[in-house]
């Protein structure tokens, strides 16, 4: 899949996606480009008339539905809870996910959780029949070392995620470091989430384990939706 | 028993425990008063020429650290392990404890767990039976509204810790918000420590589970020392 085949895959899903919203909800808005995709499609409903109320997901978020002119709310304001999410995903093997390659799975997960419906949007790369991608973990600063040495425990090779637009680690929208943490294949990825959770240190983690009530799989002449 | 008669148990405890430190210890250093009186007499015996490194558990166990002359590193230097670790509870029962009355649980069992062995320094007003004590929820500021919800599904009841040196919330060292939460008695603290760990949104709660590896029970005459 050349590159502007998959940028088309990515808008179909996030259009198709953003087509299921009803008037009146409220909905989290995810991160990343296929997301980016689905927010601005919502912003093209609204301005046709559609009614909602959005939260992101993230700073970068944010910006993509104050551009779309997407109206925006708080978790606080809605008691905690909202009606639709819509978001993507680094892979996906049936209803679990990995997230965090943009380090705000944290608050990815907070929302997508909020949500009675969480909505996947992806491209035909982010398949996996087993989740198989790095785990990023978000760690509280002083934690590096503890969590590393725990990941290395569970047979999983931690890296620190280095920053590119400074020098020294990567610095999360919480103000917090991220370790990428290989742990090969995870068949079994509902045991290894209760272990990241439970480590010491730990902010979140990028298991996201039966999360996706529907999947909305742009390909390059079409989107294929499921429930997985 | 009167204030002075438990100020002397406090002191006895944290004065016991600091007795067992062995020559060359890496030692996690614990917050509140009874653990300061830990820390001081550690101090001392530094003075006397004993050879420890600190890695203390919070900022206010830092300041008592520097001031009792204790040297300190951090877990990054130490690669994530240390000896021993003396902390104080807010309620213990065996080896269960609840902590974060002062608001540093994170970094607390980030440290404590990072020790081989657990110390823990009490006077009696801290003994219970069954854990019965508001359990300490850090959250990230985002987090409170759903993770309120999520609380009061689990069947306790949330009340977000007020600052009392400025208006509104509490902050944490970390930033973060305390969601004080009452599940009344705590018969199997260990399914509610998963439970609340899985939250998302949740940084640390003040479930410390099986972490005890030793009490020093302060009284009005003497310590009592057991292996919970």
């Amino acid at each position: 899949m050349n590159r502007s085949d998959r940028e088309a895959a990515k808008r179909r899903a996030g259009e198709s996606a953003a087509a299921t919203v009803a008037d009146g909800a409220r909905v989290g808005l995810g991160s990343g480009s296929t997301a980016a995709h689905a927010v601005r499609a919502l912003g093209r409903e609204v301005e046709a008339g559609l009614d909602v109320l959005g939260v992101p997901t993230s700073f970068q978020a944010r910006e993509v539905a104050v551009e779309a002119g997407v109206e925006l709310t708080t978790l606080d304001e809605t008691d905690g809870r909202l009606d639709v999410a819509i978001d993507g995903a680094d892979q996906f093997a049936g209803p679990h996910l990995v997230k965090g390659g943009g380090g705000a799975h944290a608050r990815e997960k907070l929302v997508d959780t909020a949500a009675d419906r969480l909505v996947v949007v992806v491209d035909p790369t982010k398949e996996a029949d087993v989740l198989d991608r790095p785990v990023p973990v978000e760690v509280l600063p002083d934690a590096r070392a503890p969590v590393a040495a725990a990941v290395r425990e569970l047979d999983g090779q931690p890296e620190l995620r280095r920053a590119e637009a400074k020098s020294g680690p990567l610095v999360t929208d919480n103000g917090n470091l991220v370790l990428d943490c290989d742990f090969g294949a995870m068949p079994d990825p509902g045991g290894l989430a209760r272990d990241l959770a439970a480590l010491p240190g730990v902010v979140e983690h990028g298991l996201f384990v039966d999360a996706a009530d529907a999947v909305h799989l742009g390909t390059e002449t079409d989107v294929s939706v499921f429930e997985p």
